[in-house]
């Protein structure tokens, strides 16, 4: 692929995620986009062959913006604890400020856990990966209870998913529940961790 | 209401239930209901002002069914521990002979999460107040860390929720993830739980 090409690719996802966001995935069509860009409906099917790979692309990308921000902090010198702390801090942060209230990118979301589920499935196994170093290098020093790091951390990830999940957080925001910092409170303790005292 | 009344009332919620998981709760008719129950809508119009209405009294007793399971559970004469296992291990079970791979009844759910949000919200309350007794039940015995157990009963069902929310049973189904018994070991981990060793 030329840089050109990157970029026209890129084009694309842009008008597509700013059109999902305002009409909604549904009604969005491959010639509006193609419109927008002053482009033939043809010359964005030379980079997409159809709108679910449009939006496999805008998921892909914002996804992979986040996998980005918590492999960052996973890879920094401080205890696991607090590692463990900033990225489901990031992960809700993120996720809250993308979905919350936003209506037209559940339709988006929705549409990706039912056609293209391969592609967030895929995402998941990457997130795992990152929070389960994490969780075994806590658990190595001594900071958590040692265990399955593996079992640990799909524990993590469910516990959190009230803060994660684009359906469940407008969903759960109408009922009284935890905060997202006494949640990950919860978590910590869940894996075995006692902050020093003071 | 007389007695006669009562069973009619059940009649009804009895059929419906059973049309909204056979042929989904958007293309069922009260006209439906009244006629297998060989009665005129109006008679049916009689207890239920609207479908709506009839989804709310169908709602309302499988919640019903869980709480007075729980209800029970909570008032044994054992450790806070052993009664919260079991409170969240029936909770998981009920929900998931009842919603897992029934996409009807999803429909169902999501249009009660919809229209009648207040039925939802209350039993959600109710459940949360029993679970809290047992939490601080737990806390008082010294079997979990002491704290606020209203917010300690919110991370547990939080905690949860991948396990009871009919609609994430399926979607997380496809996903890799803990089993219900691994959840709960963490849960009462998150509680400050720790086994006697044996």
């Amino acid at each position: 692929m030329t840089s050109l090409e990157r970029d026209t690719r890129q084009d694309i996802v842009d008008v597509a995620e700013r059109f999902f966001r305002q009409i909604g995935y549904q009604k969005t069509t491959v010639a509006d986009i193609a419109k927008s860009l002053r482009m033939s409906p043809a010359n964005v099917y030379r980079f997409f062959d159809s709108k679910k790979a449009i939006n496999e692309a805008v998921a892909e990308r914002s996804m992979g913006e986040l996998e980005a921000l918590v492999t960052a902090i996973a890879a920094e010198k401080r205890p696991a604890a607090e590692r463990l702390r900033e990225i489901l801090t990031t992960t809700c942060r993120l996720n809250s400020a993308r979905y919350l209230d936003n209506q037209r990118l559940h339709e988006m979301v929705a549409c990706a856990m039912e056609e293209s589920w391969d592609v967030i499935r895929a995402h998941v196994e990457r997130y795992d990966a990152i929070l389960r170093g994490v969780v075994a290098d806590g658990m190595a020093k001594g900071e958590f209870t040692a265990g399955d790091a593996r079992t640990a951390t799909y524990c993590v990830r469910a516990a959190m998913i009230r803060f994660c999940n684009p359906l469940l957080l407008t969903q759960c925001g109408a009922l009284p529940g935890p905060g997202v910092d006494e949640m990950i409170d919860f978590v910590l303790a869940g894996l075995g961790y006692r902050a020093a005292a003071g």
